[in-house]
C-alpha cells in the first residue's frame, strides 16, 4: 500500500507510491550528446556580448564591462517577464468589475551566466567557480531587494527542456517581483504558525528530526545540511539547509558561499552520477524582502530533478504522486563517491 | 510591460507577457503519427479485457461483464496511487516527532477506457459517445463518493506524453481519496470568503462578469458557459462552467451531460483545429463529498493544454508566466467554425 506523507513546511499531501516504487537505477535518463564547448549563435557566449543588454556585473580580470574576458556576467533578460517601469511611478492597478484585478508587470528580470563555456556544467566547475557564482547570486539579491518596487527576490536555474530551459548555456535567472505569491504567503504562514505555537522555527526543527530519523540525510557537514526530505514531490528532490538559521539568502557569507558551492556541485554531480545528465530546476527560497530579519523562516535551496511529468491528477488536487522512496534514494546518493 | 492578472478563484498571481506574447498560430504542435485503430499489447483496447483487473462498469449490448463487446468500460488501475485497504478498517496514521505525518494510502483509483478505438480521441467521437462518457464518469462518482473513507474525487485526463500519459489509448481517471487536498481547501475557503462578503456564489458572478466583459467568452449555450479566464496560467486554458448553481459534478442531470458532451466534444476540436493534437489535461473541480450540497462552490472543468513547460520560476514561486493573451486566444477559438 502507497503511503500519503504531508510536507510540514506546506501542509501539502503527497502520495509516495512505495509498493510499485521504482528503484533509483530505474530513472536513469539516456545520454544526451555534449553541446560544443562553443556556440557563435549563443548570445551567452564570450565574443557575442553585443548580443545581450549591457551587463549589470561581471566578474573579470580587468577590462571594461561587456568586454569579453570574464567568467561570470549578469545581464537584464531580453525576455524579461516583469520590466522596469518608470522611476518613481507606481504600478498601474486596475480592478474591473470587482473580480478582474491587474497591475503593471513592474520588476527586474536578470540572467546570471555562471561560465563563459557553453557546455560546462555546474559539477564540472572549479570549487572557486561553484563559489563565486553564489556570491554573484547573493550580491544580485542584494542589489535587487534594494529596488523600490520588491517584495520578493526569485533566484532559480533551468536545466534541460523538460526544466522549461530555451537555452542551453548554463545560467541562473533572478527575479524581483513586485508582489508576494501566495505560495511564499502559505511557507511563510505555516511556518509563522509553528513559531506561534512551539516557540522555534520550523526548519531548524526539521533538520534535528531528520538528523534523528537519519535515514533521509545526505550530507551534514559544517555549515549545511542536505536531504531527501520525507514527503518528497519527485524522485531525488533533493534540499540544502543552512544550519544556522536565518530567513534570508542575502545573509548567505563568505565561508558560507564557500561551503555551499563545494556542496551544491557535490550533490549535482552525484545526480549527475546517478542519473545522467537528467534535467532539473534548482529554486532558492527566501523570505519576502519585509520580512528578511522576522524567526519563522529559514532560507534554503531545493533541486527537483524533471523525472516525471505532472499529470491531471497533481494539476488537479494538488497531490503529487513519486514513485521513489526518498529514504532509498538518499542512500543512493549516499553511495556515490566522487 | 506584460500584466499580473491574479485569479479571483484561487487569489493566485499569474503574469501575462502581453508584449512578447506569441499569436495563437504560434503554438501550433507539429503533427504526430496517429497510432493504428488497434493495439494488440494495448490493455485498454477490446480482445484484452483480461489484461485488466474485471470491470466495476461496462457499457455494452448484452453480454457478460469484462466480454469483448463494450463502447465504454470503467476498470480498477492496476498500478493504483490508492488502494483499497481492509474494509472496516481506519487507515493506520502515524506522527513522528511532531515533523512526519503520514498515513496508509487508501482509496480508490480507476479507469475509464473512453472507446473501444485505440486512436480514437474525443474531438471525433459521435455525441452520443461523448455523452456518455460524461454519464459514466457521474456513474463512478456516484458510486466512489459513497465510500466511507472517500473525502474528494478527483477525475481527470491526461492526452499525449507532456500531459503525462503512459498508455495512449484513450481514457480518463478517477481517483476517491481519504484526504482533502489543500489546493482544494483552498479553492473553497476563497469562494467561502466571497460568499459570506458578497452573499453569493464567486462562479456565478464570474460567470456575469466574463458575459459583460465578453472578450473571453468561447461559448454562452443553455447550460453552460466557456470561456479563457482572465489570469489564464497557460495559453488556451479553457473553462467550462455549468450555468446552474451547483457545488458537485454528482448533480449533472442528463440534459445537462448531453449537452456538456457535445461542448466539451467541439472545445476539444477546436483547440486539435487549432493546435494540431496538442497534448492536455483535462479536470473536474468538484466540491469536497461532505460540503456537496454548500452554496459557496460550483463545480467546473478545466482543459489544460500542456505548450509550454514549468520552470524553476513556476515552482519556486507558483506564479505562472502565460505567453498568450486570452483574450486573443478566446477570439482565435471563437473563430474556428465546426
Amino acid at each position: 500500500m502507497s503511503e500519503i506523507r504531508q510536507d510540514i513546511t506546506t501542509n501539502e499531501w503527497v502520495i509516495i507510491a512505495t509498493e510499485r516504487a521504482k528503484r533509483p537505477h530505474d530513472f536513469v535518463k539516456p545520454a544526451k550528446p555534449l553541446p560544443p564547448e562553443f556556440d557563435p549563435k549563443c548570445p551567452f557566449c564570450p565574443g557575442n556580448e553585443s548580443m545581450t543588454p549591457p551587463e549589470v556585473l561581471g566578474y573579470r580580470d580587468g577590462g571594461p564591462p561587456n568586454s569579453s574576458n570574464w567568467w561570470i556576467r549578469v545581464i537584464p533578460n531580453r525576455f524579461a517577464a516583469l520590466s522596469p517601469g518608470k522611476a518613481g511611478e507606481e504600478p498601474k492597478r486596475e480592478v474591473t468589475n470587482g473580480l478582474f484585478r491587474k497591475m503593471e508587470g513592474v520588476g527586474k528580470h536578470e540572467v546570471l551566466i555562471e561560465t563563459p563555456k557553453h557546455n560546462l556544467y555546474f559539477p564540472y566547475f572549479t570549487d572557486k567557480q561553484s563559489e563565486e557564482v553564489l556570491i554573484a547570486l547573493r550580491e544580485r539579491y542584494l542589489a535587487l531587494r534594494c529596488e523600490p518596487r520588491t517584495q520578493v527576490v526569485v533566484i532559480f536555474k533551468n536545466h534541460g527542456d523538460q526544466a522549461g530551459t530555451s537555452l542551453l548555456h548554463p545560467h541562473w535567472q533572478i527575479v524581483a517581483t513586485p508582489i508576494v505569491p501566495q505560495s511564499l504567503r502559505r511557507r511563510t504562514a505555516v511556518a509563522t504558525r509553528y513559531y506561534d505555537d512551539n516557540g522555534g522555527c520550523l526548519y531548524c526543527d526539521l533538520i534535528q528530526a531528520e538528523f534523528k530519523a537519519a535515514r533521509r540525510v545526505i550530507e551534514d557537514i559544517s555549515k549545511f545540511f542536505v536531504i531527501h526530505p520525507f514527503a518528497s514531490r519527485s524522485p531525488f528532490e533533493t534540499w540544502i539547509l543552512p544550519k544556522q538559521h536565518s530567513a534570508c539568502f542575502g545573509s548567505l557569507d563568505l565561508d558560507s558561499a564557500k561551503e555551499l558551492g563545494k556542496v551544491l556541485k557535490r550533490v549535482l554531480g552525484k545526480l549527475f552520477n546517478l542519473l545522467g545528465n537528467p534535467d532539473y530546476n534548482i529554486v532558492i527560497h527566501t523570505a519576502p524582502v519585509k520580512e528578511e530579519d522576522e524567526d519563522y523562516f529559514h532560507w534554503h535551496l531545493r533541486i527537483i530533478p524533471r523525472l516525471s511529468m505532472m499529470a491531471g491528477f497533481e494539476i488537479g488536487s494538488g497531490i503529487f504522486i513519486n514513485t521513489a522512496l526518498p529514504e532509498e534514494t538518499a542512500e543512493a546518493m549516499r553511495a556515490v563517491k566522487l
